[in-house]
């Protein structure tokens, strides 16, 4: 059995509801020329946001997702990132993807108040990952692209087995699941959480 | 690490999307006098069925989810099973519950062709539950109450780790899930499971 271990900072579980990550030329086509993100909330990652802005996003069988919230600040690449039950009721066959491995992915299409965006690919369900700052790294004794354990308590619980690492100075310790992997282990404020290499 | 075990029945893991039970005065209220559910599919487990008919269930905040399923046949309570994410859009703040434990869940409106039924309780959400004949029981060494783990495999690798036992004479090994935990580990025809004691 793996051993359990502490780190140094307080891990941080949370969820991330479906979203999209767009392009500074992408914002520019779905809200106008020389838009520029408003932030609407802050997240728990430094400089990361939920923009006011929000688009639809119209899906193979012509249903519609509105409100898809905006991520910022922007990328250098569009990328929606849903749950599988999303895209069962949208029609998508999407991969599970580590955020920026869009490639075979399928496109959509998004609307905003300014104009339509067709994207050719980077619909994809985000594999769980954790951000972490290299002292957290060094705790762990874990490297960037490495996978660990997440243990979930509680009445629902279960173990994820491939969590992502992700590292930068920038970071802090932080596990994202999505919205589904959320529901099924009911994750709530006081859920008992564990990271296990 | 708890030594896995080979199955004398071939391991079936199914899920179930969201459903309802039926007494059979539920039926005659919401279908009419006299009325019985005609089967349209069979489920792997002997004599369960889909049925033709399904209802409309009516939450809290006035939203509806149109034709949720009705399974037979006739139990004598009724209980709707629901995942976290139909619960949630719902407006539902419901348990988890092993299939009969509906005490203190909340309750909902149905609506069928023939009238409305008003449920004081009985929206939950099933816990993961493995159906075994005493065959499998003895093979496994676990009795009925246990929980035993359910290793998934595949990009979304996740163990489950209370996986209530039901045993039964009439049941078939089947595990079940439900879409939230389904969707959570991406789970397919091909997708490697493994019932771990």
């Amino acid at each position: 059995m793996p051993k359990a271990v502490r780190a140094p900072n307080p891990l941080v579980v949370n969820v991330s509801a479906r979203h999209c990550h767009l392009s500074p030329a992408a914002v520019e086509t779905l809200f106008g020329k020389g838009y520029k993100l408003r932030p609407m909330k802050w997240l728990y990652q430094n400089g990361q946001y939920a923009a006011q802005e929000s688009v639809t996003l119209i899906g193979p069988r012509s249903r519609v997702i509105s409100n898809l919230r905006i991520l910022g600040p922007c990328r250098d690449f569009n990328q929606i990132e849903l749950a599988y039950t999303d895209a069962i009721s949208l029609g998508f066959d999407i991969p599970v993807a580590l955020s920026g491995n869009i490639k075979g992915s399928p496109g959509c299409m998004l609307m905003g108040p300014a104009g339509f965006l067709e994207l050719p690919e980077g619909v994809i369900r985000a594999a769980p990952h954790v951000h972490m700052h290299p002292d957290d790294a060094q705790f762990y004794g874990v490297k960037n692209g490495d996978f660990m354990k997440l243990r979930i308590g509680g009445p629902c619980s279960m173990t994820f087995e491939k969590v992502l690492v992700r590292i930068s100075p920038d970071f802090k310790l932080e596990v994202h699941i999505d919205t589904d992997e959320g529901n099924a282990c009911g994750l709530g404020p006081d859920t008992p959480c564990e990271l296990i290499v």
